[in-house]
């Protein structure tokens, strides 16, 4: 064999696998047809925070009483200084990869049996194989030329009118950070809310306020045909022609199996996804799949962990994939997280009485505490600034075990975000 | 007896204790000589964190590649906003001891014996008292005329060049939030370093960010006299007179126990604090202590949770303080936060790790988390943005017992802050 183990992909999963296998002195070949650090890094969440954070700041500014701001911003200038952020975390990524030993080959991987990986007409053979092929955005059929999140956040000016199809995550992320850098948005959902991933008084928070900053959030509403020449078209059911300079599309993402040879090696599906077990083993033994290809939820953070759970396996240590605390988050205003799981009973504060959001000038969502009959943790939903940094709060106590109680009497600084939580927790 | 409870001092731990008493039904008094919410809520972490707010968006996005920002703070109109959202924020606590049955009188209170206090020329009579009469700045003889914390936070214009005597907490938040507001700022510590309060390296990291800020930092220096003739002049041992248009005095604070009556019901002191038990009861087996008055850290979690304590012991419930994963979090630059203890063991991994921080355009500060032998966490020091919103993950896995692992094998969202504590736990 050539290898101990080959990894198609690296994206977060497949480059952490490469990382943590390496330095177990696994003999690791992996393999990107890209770039290294995947959609995450290169195109998706960082990229997207990095113009969220901008155009936060700018929204604060310019609300903020007393303030007056006027500003210009050469999105060709900064988009080279993104360039060079994601440069740095995926040359890191990559050079600890490789420092540790693991072999980079750039190329697409095709799987030939079920120990044999083909890559730029070479073969290579190895005892383990690691699919972290990621996802590809949803293609609707007759809808061209338009803008995915690829496109949409390498873009060198703000739209002056903006048409987000598709409600969810992505396209709400995207929507808020461009009304704020001041583009017309319209967010274009088929379903009878935005954000439907997640619990009903999350969206409505959502909703609530990007409807006050002025987007134009048309619900259970049917797009009918996208024309472009020159500006777009957008034509939707029982509503009028939209125009608009740039068309997004965010009507969800499908994994990426495409050529990969998965027949091959007699891989078997569920769905579109790879099948896998909880040691995220396909039903061929000595193959494995994580991250975005191997299932729902597609989020970095799960391609992380499933690295790890993959690599354990692999290196012979019996680890079991334990999804119960995975979180879900969500950058819009106000930022939403979600943990754990939803219970008949809860407790639930405003933002409006947490001090620190008040400093901020930001007043709205709240904390939502999930727990049961004996007070054990649940689960949380949070909608609040910066939510997504004090979720893991949650996570740890529902991975502990820890009660309403516990949470309660530890003490939490002031003034912070994280005394929401305190404060639901209390009896 | 006139009232079940007697609370002097509607500070953070008092106002607290007011509302948990008399939601269980006590019958309660508060008395308060100048503003409910006290010291924290009207002059100190309320308006410095929406200070220091403002300061860092303004500074983020003139930092900012690719943006070019011009801005008018009128800070007469911003302090009305700081005043009404402070005024949001006390209104409610006030309502909310009112709405549960506290009675609230304005006016110095004062201990005529241990079951009486007096107020505005009236006696009243109650079975406990609860001392939480906080703390006020040092001031030291012949420096006068100068600014306190309550000046300076309510100035309505930034000042030009801003002289700051002492580089504890305070004068550190101060001086970052004015400095990226546009002021000259000189920080003048007695001691080798700024924040003696902090472990070496957070210290550190905020020196080297502040000197790249250019703030002016003169350890082991000490301020031999203030004069004020329309400009001040600071004379300073081994160094040029420093001008400045203003100069604020941080050396600390002292709890406030004048003229409290403490000899007229035989409360013993420790040193300048009143003593109290693990139970913040005082020697007077009646009359309790909370909070900044009660001893160190003088921080308002610490009166929050004082107030529990004693609360619950007044209500005949067995309660004991536990302050071992008290936080202490200083709003500089980079945020430092800290909770637990130091052991000789610990991991530390580097703010230029986590993606999330890079999006920021930060990259300095550090992740360190202390553990002992058996992996069991035993704390943290946090050098990064936001840091305050995740140290009680740390406060959280102390006080559960949780091991690195468990922090590791949490979940955490990507990409955020909160997976450099994560990532510091990994083995």
């Amino acid at each position: 064999m050539d290898y101990d183990v080959t990894i198609i992909g690296a994206g977060a999963g497949g480059y952490l696998a490469a990382f943590y296998l390496a330095r177990k002195k696994k003999k690791v070949l992996i393999i990107e047809k890209e770039k290294f650090g995947g959609e995450c890094l290169n195109y998706g969440c960082i990229p997207s925070k990095a113009l969220i954070e901008l155009s936060e700041s700018i929204n604060y500014l310019e609300t903020m009483p007393g303030m007056k701001i006027n500003y210009d911003l050469d999105l060709n200038e900064w988009q080279k200084w993104k360039n060079s952020m994601i440069g740095k975390i995926t040359g890191n990524a990559e050079r600890a990869c490789k420092a540790k030993g693991a072999n980079v080959i750039y190329g697409t991987g095709k799987i030939i049996d079920k120990n044999t990986v083909s890559v730029n007409n070479s073969e290579y053979t190895s005892h383990f194989i690691i699919i972290d092929t990621g996802s590809v955005p949803v293609k609707v059929k007759g809808i061209d030329d338009v803008y995915y999140n690829r496109e949409i956040l390498d873009i060198k000016n703000i739209p002056k009118k903006l048409v987000i199809i598709g409600g969810g995550y992505i396209g709400v992320e995207i929507g808020t950070a461009f009304r704020k850098l001041g583009s017309e948005v319209y967010i274009i959902e088929m379903k009878e809310r935005i954000l439907p991933e997640v619990e009903e008084d999350l969206s409505r928070a959502v909703d609530r306020k990007l409807t006050k900053l002025g987007i134009n959030i048309l619900t259970s509403s049917k797009v009918i045909s996208v024309k472009k020449s020159g500006a777009y078209t957008v034509k939707i059911e029982n509503h009028d022609d939209l125009t608009a300079d740039i068309v997004l599309m965010s009507v969800g993402r499908i994994p990426n199996t495409e050529n990969l040879g998965i027949d091959n090696a007699g891989i078997v599906m569920d769905g579109k996804f790879i099948k896998t077990d909880d040691h995220k083993r396909t039903n061929v033994g000595n193959i494995y799949a994580i991250g975005d290809v191997s299932g729902d939820p597609m989020l970095a953070h799960k391609a992380f962990y499933d690295a790890y759970v993959a690599s354990e396996n692999i290196c012979g240590n019996n680890v079991v994939s334990d999804y119960k605390s995975m979180p879900l988050v969500i950058y819009t205003d106000p930022e939403i997280s979600f943990t754990g799981k939803t219970t008949e009973k809860y407790k639930k504060v405003p933002v409006m009485a947490n001090p620190r959001s008040l400093t901020m000038n930001q007043n709205e969502g709240f904390f939502k505490i999930f727990y049961d009959d004996d007070g054990t943790i649940a689960g949380a939903g949070i909608a609040a600034p910066r939510s997504s940094e004090i979720i893991s709060e949650i996570g740890i106590a529902v991975e502990a075990g820890l009660n309403m109680k516990d949470m309660f009497l530890t003490i939490h600084p002031h003034p912070t975000i994280s005394e929401g939580i305190k404060d639901a927790c209390e009896e």
